[in-house]
């Protein structure tokens, strides 16, 4: 392999350099901090489980996503996380074993084996906040409103927010009758909005849910999308009108608590890695394909597990909410230049200066004052009248 | 798989749970802001690269610990990292590629496909500083001393240090003669202090070098080993002497700053992933059989990406250093219990709070005030006088 070659990273791995790496350490801790502030304690899930644990309760397109490697020791396949959603909810179910609600945050990188988008890094840094164990709307409109001061902090301009409810469609297929792969097929076609394929799989169905199903496809656009729902649907299930009720009070929340952000619903959009059970949400940005930050209810994910407990969450790349925030995440320029070592007291002076808090670098051989503010000392350290004192870098 | 099977992890592959997660994170902004302190910028290197860039430079137990996937974009084998000091030497001899000396630092988790040893974890958090561009004493003795102030700040008890000087070995093999798989099999005899291997292996070779090969095996212990090493040595070559003297005055200046850390010193000690080329040292406690941290200097291995470098660092486990460390890193029970949204006036209050950085927990589902203490919270929000107040719990 030639030197230059050795330079290369894969397509989508990136490293981060100074000052760009302090800047998204920053965005890190302020955020954690938020999550914090809202009573989410920090987990820390392991890089790589066993592929079955991994997978637990998530499709197929996760699995695709995911690397594997076979674990020497045990001999049994393992995955490198491309979610951390799936694990924290592991955790909650069966480590933490609480009874009442749990609310949980982490941030850490993920690989994916194939990128999301042809753009797309393929090592986020992910970051999130779940919360489990109550199925009721006060808990999904707490973490979309997690999310949206998230994204305050961050700076963020012009988010708007999609929002769905996967328990339409699901109730409209079971009603119908649909399931396996039938379901998955017409699924995927309202999906991408393929009106042919909807009509098409559709056309053998009672003629009053098909109708229901492929209008699905065309309820989306503002909040007057809820209104032509209702009329739409009322005549669908009672958990078909439920689902939709849990997404209208939870729109209209948001709409009072954050009247600045512009909320679209779409009834066909049913993203996520399966998992979803509930209400879906994703923000985007003008000029940006992929949605920034994203989440929804998964309440069935414990059961594997053992345990089924209600959840919701909402997860964000730590890189893409640094690179499209306008937040000021920069160090101040402040340190002391100090000389090279060897006099006498200048060894204690730069001690005492850092158990400060002082930024203090030490010129290595080579190095002169010169060197002092290209390395971010705004004063330099200098023997006055035997004593080492702070001064500026001019005198 | 059954459902319990699902709960396990692999061997070694750990997760961490409320309230430690939490403590550690706080370890980590503490020793990532000593770092910055000292002047050192933090990088934040890719979880895997191309297996060629990864193993470059490092030994055939790096390549042995490390886990392989192919890129499904490129085809090419790629490896977890389970070490980020050859990736910080990649970034700083291919990416930055400065002028001067350049500070760098780095705090991130690693995988092992094997452990180090049987009980040691697969999955540690590596924390570490090197410092490139410098090829004095002045800049192992910061490095040293930075590690030495980050045991301190995370309290760890009774730390002690090996030092050792790769260079003393290599230059005495050189001068016999020996290099390939003889000088191999020596330096390994020599880390297992197998006297009758050694002396076989240097049987045929010059008497002279043969004798001060065999005398490396014993000269450890306290500061004595370097008089004693400075006769032994006397006729040795004059690199031999030169890297006696510079650990000599590391060693010295260390015992200065330090004066209460207990220094030995091992000549046949050679760790590392055979990428050091300098002084060599490594912190121990009592009871722990492995290093806590350890470092050294490791010259050449910018040389595979294009540029030779001097270079010399340290790293550690973070949850090492955690678990080891008495420093309190727990949080203060602090947070302020608000009762479930819908009242007037309540959101704003709660934001507000939190604004200000209170830790706001608002009540769910069939949670009273009763449940607020065992969710970290010593004051509530009250409506007095029409007032949302935050109140003692009591009240």
């Amino acid at each position: 392999m030639a030197t230059v070659d050795r330079w290369l990273l894969p397509d989508g791995i990136e490293e981060v350099l100074p000052p760009e790496a302090a800047r998204i350490e920053t965005a890190r801790r302020r955020v954690l901090d938020l999550f914090q502030c809202w009573g989410y304690e920090l987990v820390i899930t392991p890089h790589v489980e066993f592929l079955e644990s991994l997978l637990t309760g998530s499709g197929q397109d996760l699995d695709l996503r995911t690397f594997k490697v076979i674990d020497p020791l045990s001999g049994r396949q393992m995955g490198l996380r491309a979610d951390i959603t799936p694990q924290v909810a592991r955790v909650d179910a069966h480590t933490l074993r609480r009874e009442g609600p749990s609310r949980l945050c982490y941030a850490g990188s993920v690989l994916h084996a194939k990128p999301q988008a042809l753009s797309t890094s393929r090592s986020p840094i992910q970051l999130g906040a779940e919360l489990y164990g109550d199925a009721s709307a006060a808990s999904d409109i707490e973490v979309i409103s997690l999310m949206l001061e998230m994204l305050e902090l961050a700076e963020v301009p012009d988010v708007h927010m999609d929002l769905g409810h996967v328990g339409i469609y699901r109730g409209l297929a079971k009603a119908a009758g649909l399931s396996g792969e039938a379901e998955q097929r017409l699924f995927d076609a309202l999906q991408r909005k393929a009106m042919d394929e909807i009509a098409e799989q559709t056309a053998a169905l009672d003629p009053a849910l098909a109708g229901m199903l492929r209008a699905l496809a065309r309820l989306c656009g503002g909040r007057e999308v809820l209104d032509q729902a209702r009329m739409v649907l009322a005549a669908a299930p009672a958990e078909v009108q439920a689902a939709l009720e849990t997404l209208t009070a939870i729109a209209d929340q948001l709409a009072a608590r954050y009247p600045d952000v512009p909320l679209y619903f779409d009834l066909g959009e049913l993203r996520g890695y399966h998992y979803h059970t509930g209400v879906v949400f994703a923000v985007f940005v003008p000029g940006v394909g992929q949605s920034i930050a994203q989440g929804g209810r998964y309440d069935d994910i414990g059961a594997d597990f053992g345990r089924a407990r209600p959840a919701t969450g909402f997860s964000t790349d730590l890189k893409t909410l640094v690179s499209l925030g306008s937040a000021d995440l920069s160090a101040p320029v402040s340190g002391v230049w100090a000389p090279q070592d060897g006099e006498p007291g200048l060894w204690d002076a730069v001690r005492q200066l850092r158990r400060q808090g002082e930024r203090v670098v030490q010129a290595l051989d080579g190095q002169s004052r010169a060197d002092a503010a290209q390395l971010g000392c705004d004063r330099q350290l200098q023997l006055k009248d035997g004593v080492w004192t702070v001064a500026s870098l001019a005198s």
